[in-house]
């Protein structure tokens, strides 16, 4: 084993959720506990931070403040969504890289993100390979959307999870107060994979919830959904619908991009969620509302799962584990280990390449066959990873989240 | 002192909150103890329910269940909006109403409700006294507008307030991830009161939060607001907006239900955020999202205040305590008392016809003199409100909320 020495980077990626800063600390706290690591530096707005060379120096900060990133939503280093170029289209930000390396002596990278992320790892890689610059390359996951490949989950995605499962469980009791009832339409994240939308059925399953729920796996038919709505709501006074943001009809249109907005007359403004509830009220004559739980499905650390929380930084510091024993080009991952009904969770490696731009999608068999509800499979497969609450930092009741210093990092003396 | 004996009915009335059912039960319990309460019944739906003789007996409800509605939210009884005529306009309700408390022994008569509901209780009242029969009427206050006159706060609020609070720290946390930052818009309820508005600058105060909140106490200069969320975003590169949905300008119109509305092309979706955000889109080039916290406001009981919860019940509580000592006529209300800086509360009783039908608003002082800001006064009347956690009971991590029995009340046999 080469007992390679040098500076870390650690970055953080993409879209934000309420635990990649709990990776974050498991990483940071790792690193800097490793005899091999000699500097642990954070990226300012992930790769786009290296490449302008806003690199903060990890140990500059304090150890109490750092500990808060557990519990601290969103992307505390900050975040891009940069996409690099093919090496073999243009190199520059490759040889840009390759340079801010050098100078601070970085022998260690840790990228946080999603699909898109761990691409971008693997040309980092390849390249600093190529160039004869030995660097050692880890990916961590993450993503709300739960859509990467060759990982049993993603942190990020519990914690959504519970809070859409929580939020649909809160909204069900308030929907109905009235004698008369309403349909309620609640849009969830989740562009191409079903993960979040399905996880509103936890609700279903833990007492009360949505009737009904649209995942983008199965192609969406209007004239049904219609029918389901009014059949429910004739059925039991009111109807409450769960569907994600990127329910897609068989010609692979989104429906919240299809021409039926524009029958409404609004191309602008309103999501998904306001266009089916509209097209409900003239379908059926009921009193409808919409709901976006928008942003706060991937920021709502306050009720984050334990579970989720405790695997992020699990993630984070098995790359650093991983990196320092000599591996490279992988992304962690997780494997479910189910003993007498009892879950748990370890972490393996996987080729970048593996992971790259593939999407996971929900199996089409945890899906009922009419495309409008989960089997209880899904269930199965959530419900652990939502479990357990968090011990977020309080000050007057009001969250205390993580202050960093964030100071500059000097380049490498040599 | 008269040991008037009888049943006493307890409705729930307006929109629900995350601590009504707190209120319900403090009642319930209050109820069941006292030896001059001779039969609890809860009215489904309220006056409504009253009115068709939908009454269910609250003895025959496990008692492990009716504690759990301290942390239940919406309204378990079920709630109405029903609004009874003037009695000398219309005495059709108040003779059916007479009837039905004649058939069921009801001499006491709570009901949990805001502005509209405390008329309801002060009519009703009268009527009965009129019609010699001896009934006692309190009200208990309930709303998450907190605009109710007479008392220093009203259950309901403090809940909605740490909601919003917490809500927007996360919110600002996931805002400022990239390089690139962008104005959004957090549209928060009420109608004519800017208390759930202002509660925003909470997160500020604790950390971060909104730049700027409008409350519709202030009239809306839609020029100045331009102006200010452009200065913000280009000094900060980002902005924050909390913005009430009943702003007005100085004419009296609703800014969401203006004229403007029409300019862009959109009179049926979206509210006043989505509207605010595209007039912010067009006139300064940000880009810009609107995230409208929508029905989670009044039912997040997972987040809920203890001190509004167990405020809640006690105003519940007061109630029957002071219907059976003889009070009629009354609403409980809470006087605040603040010694070395210790906030505390107590119960008052203040005279239904003071409080039914007028708004209490956030005084002009409290707000800063451009009307883009709440004062220290504010956030120090409203933080005491928010303080401590709710000891919900959970199940799979998810709420465990009330599941009551619902049997049906028989008549007094008599």
């Amino acid at each position: 084993m080469n007992p390679l020495k040098g500076a870390c980077i650690i970055g953080q990626s993409g879209g934000p959720t309420a635990v990649i800063n709990a990776s974050a600390l498991g990483a940071i706290q790792s690193a800097l506990q490793s005899e091999q690591v000699t500097r642990v530096l954070g990226a300012a707005n992930g790769i786009e931070g290296v490449l302008k060379e806003r690199l903060f120096d990890m140990a500059r900060e304090d150890p109490g403040e750092l500990e808060l990133l557990k519990y601290t939503p969103a992307s505390a280093l900050g975040s891009c969504r940069y996409k690099m170029a093919a090496p073999s289209v243009d190199d520059t930000d490759y040889r840009r890289l390759l340079e801010i390396f050098r100078k601070y002596d970085v022998r260690y990278f840790f990228y946080n993100g999603g699909n898109d992320s761990m691409d971008t790892c693997n040309k980092i890689s390849k390249f600093m390979q190529q160039s004869g610059y030995e660097c050692r390359v880890i990916g961590i996951p993450k993503t709300i959307d739960n859509d990467l490949h060759g990982t049993d989950h993603c942190p990020g995605f519990g914690s959504a999870a519970k809070f859409i499962a929580t939020s649909c469980m809160e909204v069900h009791q308030d929907l109905r107060v009235y004698d008369k009832g309403r349909v309620t339409i609640v849009e969830i994240m989740g562009r191409h994979a079903g993960w979040l939308a399905g996880s509103a059925a936890l609700a279903t399953y833990a007492g009360a919830g949505p009737d009904l729920v649209y995942l983008p796996e199965v192609p969406f038919r209007m004239e049904e959904f219609w029918q389901d709505v009014d059949r429910i709501y004739r059925q039991n006074g009111s109807c409450m619908v769960a569907v994600s943001e990127g329910v897609q009809y068989a010609d692979g249109r989104f429906v919240a991009e299809s021409g039926d907005r524009d029958v409404f007359g609004h191309t602008q403004l309103g999501g998904l969620g306001a266009m089916l509830a509209e097209s409900v009220k003239r379908q059926t004559g009921a009193k409808v509302r919409s709901i976006e739980l928008s942003l706060l499905q991937r920021c709502a650390s306050h009720v984050a799962s334990k579970t989720d929380i405790d695997e992020a930084y699990m993630a984070g510091k098995a790359a650093v584990e991983a990196a320092v024993s000599g591996q490279t080009d992988k992304m962690v991952a997780f494997e479910r280990i189910t003993e007498n009904g009892i879950y748990s969770c370890k972490t393996k490696l996987i080729g970048l390449e593996e992971v790259a731009n593939v999407e996971k999608l929900v199996p089409r068999e945890w899906i009922n066959a009419r495309g409008n509800g989960v089997e209880q499979p899904f269930i199965d497969y959530v419900l652990p990873l939502i479990q357990g609450e968090t011990a977020m930092q309080k000050e007057c009741s009001l969250p205390r989240f993580a202050k960093l210093r964030k100071v500059p990092a000097k380049p490498e003396q040599r």
